[in-house]
């Protein structure tokens, strides 16, 4: 990140929470900062910092030719960018968080109103924005995220993952899954050992590594699914599913919530069923890759 | 290891697929090893590579002053060592796979039987026993684990985990927890990011990453579980639910299962219900802690 101020000219839309630490972080990095928001008062403390303040969506994106947007979601996005504001020649960054499907339709809505879009999607809370803590997912045409990537540092870590606009929301909500999945994990156990007096200062190192070592054969697991064949090299889902039992009678015993191992178990059996038992357990991709839950 | 033949005597009763490595794994290290198994023909390997077959679990007993048992159950450890098996003097490390409670009672009935006994858990498979990682639980009195971990360090990561015998049970439940929930988060991110075309092998080192940095703040998020108070200081509850209903309707409109996401929605809302939404994730363990789901 650069700190001189003679940076490449920005725009932030939306100054929320999160468009407000973007625009502070791009103030930080010394890039001329454009903001603009529906109530103008949250500016206040970024027009103190040196931001200056729009006074339409129009003017804010005609001030610079990278523009940042970050709303509560699509709708606003569509709203503020409504027919009457010219977007012709834009580059836009929607940050705004959605789905895939929005993020493949606003692709196609910028394109037909002149702009380049990449869609993005901020894995951070607005205080680490502008630390290489904060991941920012982006997808889009790579030549726009190549030539705006050493602006997009001021943010956090700019991440590419391809031309797919949806790949950002997918990898978001992915990431997320991994994240409460984690965490419930340790929770679970963290339970299950506080019954036996064991407090969670002790048990979390425990957790973190099994965490850890088991995030080490995700490369090689995902050879089997690519592959489309799940032989039973290690250990076979039907012998899995017997220790999930444990899982589930040690939870009961000791009065801990047992659904979280229960919809494992479930899962688990509806795989073995289909004649899956002696295949290892990334076969459950079948059972994953399934509309189910509604 | 040590791989002179002068190692201590070890004495390993049953020989399906976890005993036969586990007794294999004392003679590669040079212990004296005798066994013993219902189904005779399971030894002949072993004798083949330098073991003796005793003719009865007693005179298994008698030949080394420490054995390892490793059978099915604990109900087949009971009717293996039942009364008329000379118990008094040994020092017994039960590797069955069994609960807390069950371990806390095979204590007790070791100790009337003048017995030294030590739980244990292997968190591991047959073929990965005698390398290091292979972690073998251990919980019981810590005396005895110091006095033999020399000879356990054999059969893999002998690792130590408290007094109380159930402890080895309950971390290995909960370590297995950690394990479904990596995975399944990671299939669940898989299906997610297929439908977009992105292959397994591509997205499993974004999910890799994710899981180890989510576990890396375990050990800070255990201090608010500890102090029983949870501030956002991250982010609130509510917030969190609300990003679940992001990967929930991604999910559904991709056509891939959502009772995963939905499972963990569900226990957010009801700790939202009772008045933690304005507080950190971690407080979900009042949810974790109280029985249900049967
Ligand atoms: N905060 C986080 O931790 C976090 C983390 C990752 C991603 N995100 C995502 O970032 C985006 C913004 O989040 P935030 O925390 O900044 O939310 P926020 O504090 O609630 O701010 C919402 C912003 O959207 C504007 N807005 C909403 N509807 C509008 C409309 N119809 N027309 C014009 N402006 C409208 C608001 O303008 P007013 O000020 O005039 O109401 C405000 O600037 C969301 O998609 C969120 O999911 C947030
Ligand atoms: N295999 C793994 O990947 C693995 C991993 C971690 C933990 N474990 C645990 O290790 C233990 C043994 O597993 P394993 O894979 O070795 O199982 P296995 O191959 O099915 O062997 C079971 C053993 O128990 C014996 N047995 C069962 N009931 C008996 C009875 N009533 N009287 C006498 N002997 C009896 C069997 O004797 P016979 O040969 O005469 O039938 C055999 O030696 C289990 O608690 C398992 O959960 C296994």
């Amino acid at each position: 990140m650069n700190h001189d101020n003679t940076g490449t000219p920005v725009t932030v839309i939306g100054l929320g929470l999160m468009g407000q630490a973007l625009a502070g972080a791009f103030l930080k990095a010394g890039h001329p900062t454009t903001v603009w928001n529906r109530t103008t008062s949250k500016a206040d403390q970024l027009v103190a910092q040196g931001a200056r303040l729009a006074p339409t969506v129009g003017d804010a994106l005609k001030a610079a030719s990278l523009a940042i947007i970050c709303v509560t979601d699509y709708q606003a996005m569509h709203e503020l960018l409504g027919s009457g504001v010219e977007l012709d020649g834009t580059m836009l960054i929607n940050l705004t968080s959605g789905d895939s499907a929005q993020a493949r339709d606003a692709a196609r809505w910028a394109e037909q109103r002149g702009a380049r879009y990449l869609d993005g999607a901020i894995m951070a809370v607005p205080p680490a924005i502008g630390t290489a803590e904060a991941v920012i997912l982006h997808s889009g045409p790579q030549p726009d995220f190549e030539a705006h990537k050493s602006t997009l540092d001021a943010l956090g870590t700019a991440t590419y993952l391809g031309a797919d606009p949806g790949l950002a929301s997918l990898y978001d909500v992915a990431g997320l899954a991994m994240m409460w999945s984690v965490l419930n994990a340790w929770l679970q156990g963290t339970a299950l050992l506080r019954t036996a007096g064991v407090d969670a200062a002790t048990y979390a190192p425990f957790a973190q590594q099994m965490a850890t070592g088991v995030a080490g054969w995700l490369p090689g697991y995902a050879e089997q699914i690519d592959s489309g064949s799940f032989p039973a090299e290690v250990s076979a889902l039907e012998t899995d599913a017997r220790a999930m039992e444990h899982l589930i009678a040690e939870s009961e015993a000791v009065g801990v919530n047992a659904e979280w191992p229960k919809l494992m178990k479930a899962m688990a059996d509806r795989s073995i069923a289909a004649g899956h038992g002696g295949e290892q357990y990334p076969v459950l991709i079948e059972e994953f890759g399934k509309p189910r839950g509604a």
